[in-house]
């Protein structure tokens, strides 16, 4: 029998969590940016949506354990959890972004 | 419905599709028992969902391009697209299936 299909994933970053978050072109741009380039706002991401969606793709990677966000004076500044994915899910993050940069030369 | 039994869906592996069908786990499981065990049948894989659910879960991975499904008589056998999506991005498939692995031990 198998219980493990209903395991609780809140709060903590899990696999499927993890690849269903990078499964949306725009969170891979992100993730992508963050990687290349370190921390940064929310603003300064040159992807093609509005305020309110890129909001909403910070929260779906952020809930993935793949950002954190971090409050500075009025700006909110994004990072990426690299040390806790690497630990978690050795090679992963670096596989995807690899094929990400390979799928779109 | 059942017309991709012949389909070959290879070819058309975008990472984000990859990386969603792997997003869940009864699909994560479906790939992992293909990888360890090579071709099987529909019915020989050891999930918690019905058979509806499991037609809709093969169907997914097999757009996504990751296993290829074929009749042999009256029954349908499901391969992984090991090659392709290796060629298509190196690593990928591995690096997640070790994942898996470690994620339910």
């Amino acid at each position: 029998m198998i219980t493990e299909a209903t395991k609780d994933v809140t709060g903590e970053a899990s696999l499927e969590r993890v690849l269903h978050a990078l499964s949306d072109p725009v969170r891979l741009r992100i993730v992508t940016a963050l990687a290349d380039k370190g921390e940064r706002t929310c603003g300064s991401f040159d992807v093609p949506v509005t305020k309110s969606t890129c909001t909403h793709h910070f929260r779906v990677l952020g809930e993935a354990g793949i950002i954190r966000q971090r409050q500075v004076g009025t700006t909110r500044l994004n990072e990426l959890c690299r040390a806790e994915l690497d630990s978690s899910f050795p090679g992963l993050l670096d596989t995807i972004l690899q094929a990400a940069a390979a799928d779109r030369p």
